[in-house]
């Protein structure tokens, strides 16, 4: 994650927060749609455990959901790793069946956290690489630039048009749906559609939620409507 | 729902929106932690129809979720009432299991809809009204004013922070979660909570969303966490 370069004519700017002073994390939520529902979601999260994936990250599970704080940069690429190789490995562990993650992601102030931006701006994160998972997914997704009626300008749509546009033209978006636009392709490709708009809307905008739905091996999906 | 009382001395105002005009209505999905998930989703739908709970509303579900669009006012108590008679029916067929809903309730614009509302204004909605359903739920709420950066005044946080204390005082809103607010009761009343901030908050800022992850039957939950 870079810092912003300062202007040699402006006051010394500090650097910008790291993930823990932005708030950036997530919760998210499994559902197998199988009677071993419990051993699934138990089993994946040991998994992702076992593969070291909850390094630089805080991961607590509640009677709801799970939350995963980032501690450490690189914190985009931490998280999108987290839930990739979580979601693949409760479809694994459900052999195929029926899983949808829902996924919380936050970032910025105030809300989580209150921190003052006026002498660090934003972080900008490099887009995260993540490895093909071999998974097709279909995803809703929808982004809430959280902005402040305080004159500093902006619109809300900008950002969530640029984003969608963003995701049109790599493919991976493809279709408007009420509230929310249509996401396919691989379940890594789809993660990180959504966490780099996440993060790059981020990086102009001091607090940034998105939700994200993924949908593997539902039985509604066909060949036509992949 | 009631509108504005027009002052003698300004231009005649029009009514608000209606709920169509508005793009009133939800996005939900349901997650019966099961091996017989389609029947359960399939009965549960066709309960909630058969019950004359889609009057005024337009449905149509895809291969992640349902949508659920507000035609006629009055558009909280329609959805609330949808929402609250669909997941009690999917416990219901599968004898109170594990099932979660998630949902994402919508209003305003611009978004889903364009509209002017200099000389309408946004309409006021009066508290929905649902019987107690019988079935202890938690859920995870998070609610998203989306103001613009143009001037207007207000800041996103202070609609937040009036809706939990408001959940607070009813005694539904528990404890503070990352990213959301813990909410539990009947599952009439934590639906009622939710949908009731959000309509609150719609009465002055133009676009609102709100998330709930409702959560019944969970194996996580003992008489202690309740």
């Amino acid at each position: 994650m870079s810092t912003t370069t300062p202007r040699t004519d402006q006051p010394a700017r500090h650097a910008p927060p790291g993930p823990a002073g932005l708030g950036v994390g997530m919760r998210l939520s499994l559902h197998p749609h199988t009677d071993d529902f419990v051993d699934v979601i138990l089993g994946a999260l040991e998994d992702v455990e076992a593969a070291g994936l909850t390094d630089g990250l805080v991961v607590e599970t509640d009677e709801v959901s799970t939350y995963v704080g980032a501690t450490e940069a690189p914190a985009e690429q931490r998280l999108a790793a987290y839930l990739t190789t979580l979601v693949t490995a409760a479809s694994r562990r459900c052999s195929g069946g029926h899983v949808v993650a829902h996924v919380l992601l936050s970032r910025g102030c105030p809300g989580e956290v209150s921190c003052d931006l006026a002498t660090t701006g934003l972080p900008h994160a490099d887009p995260v690489d993540l490895p093909p998972s071999g998974l097709p997914a279909i995803a809703q997704w929808s982004l809430y630039p959280l902005l402040d009626g305080d004159g500093g300008g902006g619109d809300h749509m900008a950002p969530i048009e640029e984003a969608i546009a963003a995701a049109r033209r790599s493919g991976v978006a493809t279709a408007p749906r009420h509230y929310a636009t249509r996401l396919a392709g691989d379940l890594s490709q789809v993660v990180a559609t959504a966490v780099d708009a996440w993060a790059r809307v981020g990086a102009t905008v001091p607090r940034v939620v998105t939700h994200l739905t993924l949908s593997l091996g539902s039985p509604s999906v066909t060949e036509e409507t992949r």
